[in-house]
């Protein structure tokens, strides 16, 4: 079926975050989308965050473009730039490569949700702006590091 | 800015089709917001049909995946499979090269929007269903024949 029954992709939580980034996700599922109508090329995930959870760490891509657009709620965009507040319809566009991390927070007392659409690149590293961590993906492994390339190890 | 000012994305209209069927897209307008965010790999554009409007001739690609989210309004999906109903929140993914075309009717009395995503492939194909048309393009040029390969020369 070409519709998606939305009821019938499963919601996927967790992190591939090693602790303490991990539980700092609690909050946070989604539906992939993308995935659940056969796409390969670029993933689409509605993602929700119940209040006081965030999307993420902040972060950015080295090699994949991103799009968000809010599609329920209030969120709060957090860029190099600061804050910006997003509600419906409001949309959202990181550039590959480009250096400026973002993520997105739900500091309301209700849940909001965005779509979020992502190239699906044969390799891809990201960078996370606020912690010294990168993660560096291939043929769908993550290998998290610090920002000198040495293996990750914990908060420095 | 990162967040995109949608009233200041330029609105467009019109079709690249040949006649008679670039006369059919009238009422159709889009906000091409990935470009407007700098974005390269996929497309992501925020269509508004009137009502009677039609979102294209309906089609599937050969090479690019395609994803649609309704935001506003009431729509029709027109696939090999008749007619789906999809209203604000309904999605639908379009894999590439599978050879069902579809298209987006607006049967209502008032506007109707979705946001729809496309990979940018370097070359596409993309087959008419319902006409005996295609389109090559490449480049940034659009080459419209028959289904036989022949120059396009008019409706048969």
């Amino acid at each position: 079926m070409t519709k998606l029954d939305l009821s019938k992709v499963p919601v996927k939580t967790g992190s591939i975050y090693p602790e303490p980034y991990a539980a700092m996700m609690a909050g946070r599922s989604s539906l992939r989308l993308g995935d659940a109508g056969g796409l390969t090329q670029f993933g689409v995930n509605l993602v929700t965050l119940q209040p006081g959870a965030m999307s993420s760490l902040r972060h950015w891509h080295l090699h994949e473009d991103e799009f968000v657009m809010v599609t329920e709620g209030a969120l709060i965009m957090v860029t190099d730039a600061g804050e910006t507040a997003m509600g419906p319809g409001d949309c959202a566009a990181f550039p590959a490569g480009r250096p400026d991390g973002h993520h997105f927070l739900n500091r309301s007392d209700r849940p909001a949700c965005f779509l979020v659409v992502g190239t699906k690149a044969p390799s891809e590293v990201a960078t996370y702006s606020d912690v010294d961590m990168m993660v560096h993906m291939s043929a769908g492994r993550a290998r998290f590091t610090h920002k000198d390339g040495s293996d990750w190890s914990g908060p420095k």
